[in-house]
């Protein structure tokens, strides 16, 4: 198998964070993408992922498979044992409903807030994020607004849980966390009263899947190397 | 089980359609929500899904499952033979892509611009949708584009393919076809050319599964009651 990503992205690091989980590593070959570049934008990549966006996986037979959701589901079921994507009916239901609702009220919004109400990855990237349009600064803010709801959300259920779906670490607490680190790298600060959440995020970082896989020093350089970090 | 819905909405119809595919339609019990008076922005229906959207399973354990992709995932697993979302790992994986593509760059675009470019549901539901930002018309009307986009990248595949995502009838097929019945609700036409994808949406409107689930004729009265539509 191949995997075309750029370490230290949010969906790069889900689909590594599975990969250690499920202890796919070694099968697996990395092939890099130059986000800051755009490469993800240009004919080749998206001859791959008409979306354009990584991660993509390509299967040994030529298949290949876009959105972590899907490339997931993929990975986790190769050994007959989903214990990130649930092996009831009722933990599939719970772990996709929260994997959805990490997406769309966190992840997906910190990244609309990055790309329209910041620098996000600089000029050659900006281009494909619709410029022209005098909107979208205000939309990214209230998009950013829209993250930290999500924040206080997760919150809460965490009050009540140890983890995000079920009674064991699932897929949905892979997006959560990596909302957060996407967060953090877009200055959006988990608010100080989201006890749960942070005390949640200090445990699930210290997972043996989960250390060292943020590839978040990655990022720091790529910014500081656009000049948009310090 | 119980669903709380309303016939004739998109999302409605994913599940109905699913249920119908399992056999499950007996086994239901249907509550309606009156989305016209916004009831599902109101705390007794928030208590059940946070997020305010149709529809939503109660399981007979009080269970409360939320997300199309969620409650198909719980109901196609029931019987142990999940041909709506996959039987083998590379299956789940493509119809996983295809599902997020198909309410990434359809439905939901659809649903944006439903809700930000046109009337919508009228008043009552409007407040919820944020009617105060001035850039909302002109983002609706860019979401509507990128559903007209969405529909010629379904158009490309189905040129090529009988399904949209596998060899036979998915979750990713429900879901462009729901994307396609808001659409017609929203004023959004398939454009002429996507030839592949109207012989698709004829062929798949007449599987006994799909036949008479759309409830369009209920949305019609709606907006008829609404003086939005004629």
């Amino acid at each position: 198998m191949k995997i075309y990503d750029r370490p230290g992205f949010p969906n790069a690091a889900r689909i590594r964070i599975v990969l250690a989980a499920k202890g796919l590593d070694s099968q697996v070959e990395f092939v890099p993408v130059d986000l800051i570049a755009a490469e993800h934008k240009q004919p080749d990549f998206l001859a791959r992922n008409p979306s354009g966006v990584i991660p993509v996986l390509e299967l040994d037979d030529g298949t290949l498979l876009a959105e972590s959701t899907a490339i997931t589901e993929y990975l986790d079921n190769l050994d007959g044992n989903p214990v990130l994507t649930g092996r009831t009916p009722r933990e599939k239901g719970l772990i996709h409903m929260m994997q959805r609702r990490a997406e769309a009220e966190l992840l997906d919004a910190v990244g609309n807030y990055f790309h329209h109400a910041t620098p996000g990855l600089g000029a050659a990237l900006q281009v494909h994020k619709s410029p022209q349009w005098s909107g979208r600064e205000e939309w990214g803010r209230r998009e950013g607004e829209r993250a930290v709801r999500g924040m206080r959300y997760f919150d809460e259920v965490l009050r009540r849980h140890d983890f995000v779906a079920v009674d064991q670490f699932s897929m949905a607490d892979i997006t959560v966390y990596a909302g957060l680190l996407f967060a953090e790298v877009a200055g959006l600060a988990v608010p100080e009263e989201c006890f749960a959440l942070r005390e949640w995020r200090v445990r699930i970082a210290k997972l043996p899947s989960v250390k060292d896989r943020s590839g978040q020093a990655l990022v720091a350089q790529d910014l500081r190397r656009l000049g948009i970090a310090a």
